[in-house]
């Protein structure tokens, strides 16, 4: 089964080629040019590489949420147009899951995965490692970091901080309370691979079933409700 | 400063794009494809999709050895010729040193860099991290596992296997003599991410200055050797 995994939820874009649990070509790019410029480009270029075309795929997984709202639109949209157009299943999958499948995965290590949210908040999401697959202890959440360090105190373990956030908590957190370590770079940040790790066991979807998990609204969503409840 | 690394000294291809010390991008092939038909279009492909041309590079990264005869003939003939046509200057690095530049990098850990020789045989070095940089504790060399042993037992300490060697040491390696641990997967095999890192403190040479090494001959100089000692 020939599986392309997108990841645009933060400022890289990268792509996949997973031949069933294989991983045959990975790409990453990260110049500050727009997904929709890249994203599928790179793809396209790895296929071909490969000697393969998008008509062989079997399946289009890819990150779905949190994140970057404009980064999730483009990676869902393109999955999507792909989906539809071959008429193959896609696979949505946590970015926070995502990236804890593509991150250091020995037995018993705790993954704390975060992305920073802005307005003093984390998304983030727990998960411990056991036979060598990471399995959550919570749900994917949108969080003080002030929250989150009561949690990870609680539990009180070492913690591995994951994501495009790992170094603002990294930061933040009362490092005389927790342990936490920073994973090495390119185990850090999300990316396709780890995309394509966490699709293995998921039940795929078809195009039209394929949604965003923001966990929060946009700010034009926002900004229109604050502007209904001065009407009211 | 636009670099470009090559790495191609084993079963996977591989290359990067690096701004100063900053990776625009990276992309890795692993689908058993010979590196001749992989290598430069996987490079031109990233350049392409970054907005950049062969002509804005300043120079040309490459691992020179040890590795796959075959492998390493094609990396250095192809960074040769860019930087020939290009009139810019190379840098060859040891694929081990890259390894170790590609790898874990927390401060004091140990890192045993290690490919599969052949015939009983690893090439192998050994490095410590000190200041986020893999600092060398031997040269490259072709050695029997069990020279390699004792040298990590003497110095004992607990060992991190990196390369496409490392899970041949993990399984040939007296465990009850020494701890050794293998590096998580992206970070465990020689890569062009590894390659552009080694460089960074490297003096550059001229096309023709950039050579490669083998640490052993070839099995066709072997045989030619053999065959003169016959009839000597």
């Amino acid at each position: 089964m020939l599986t392309l995994a997108l990841e645009s939820s933060a400022k890289a874009a990268s792509a996949a080629v997973f031949e069933d649990d294989r991983m045959l070509a990975f790409s990453i790019q990260n110049a500050g040019l727009t997904h929709s410029r890249t994203l599928l480009p790179m793809a396209e270029d790895m296929l071909k590489n490969l000697g393969r075309t998008v008509r062989d795929l079997d399946r289009v997984a890819v990150s779905r949420g949190p994140g970057s709202f404009t980064g999730l639109r483009i990676g869902l949209a393109e999955a999507k147009g792909l989906c539809w157009a071959l008429q193959i299943p896609a696979v949505g999958v946590s970015t926070l899951e995502a990236m804890a499948c593509g991150g250091p995965v020995l037995d018993g290590q705790m993954l704390c995965c975060c992305m920073d949210a802005r307005r003093g908040q984390v998304y983030n999401a727990l998960f411990t490692v056991d036979g060598g697959r990471p399995v959550r202890l919570t749900e994917d959440r949108a969080i003080s970091i002030r929250e989150l360090e009561s949690e990870l105190v609680a539990r009180q373990e070492p913690w591995i901080l994951l994501g495009d956030g790992a170094e603002l908590c990294y930061g933040a957190l009362d490092r005389e309370q927790v342990t936490v370590f920073i994973a090495p770079e390119p185990l850090r940040v999300q990316n396709a691979r780890g995309v394509a790790l966490a699709a293995m066991d998921k039940k795929p979807v078809s195009a039209d079933e394929l949604l965003p998990a923001y966990l929060r609204l946009s700010q034009a969503e926002r900004e229109r409700l604050s502007r209904i409840d001065e009407k009211a």
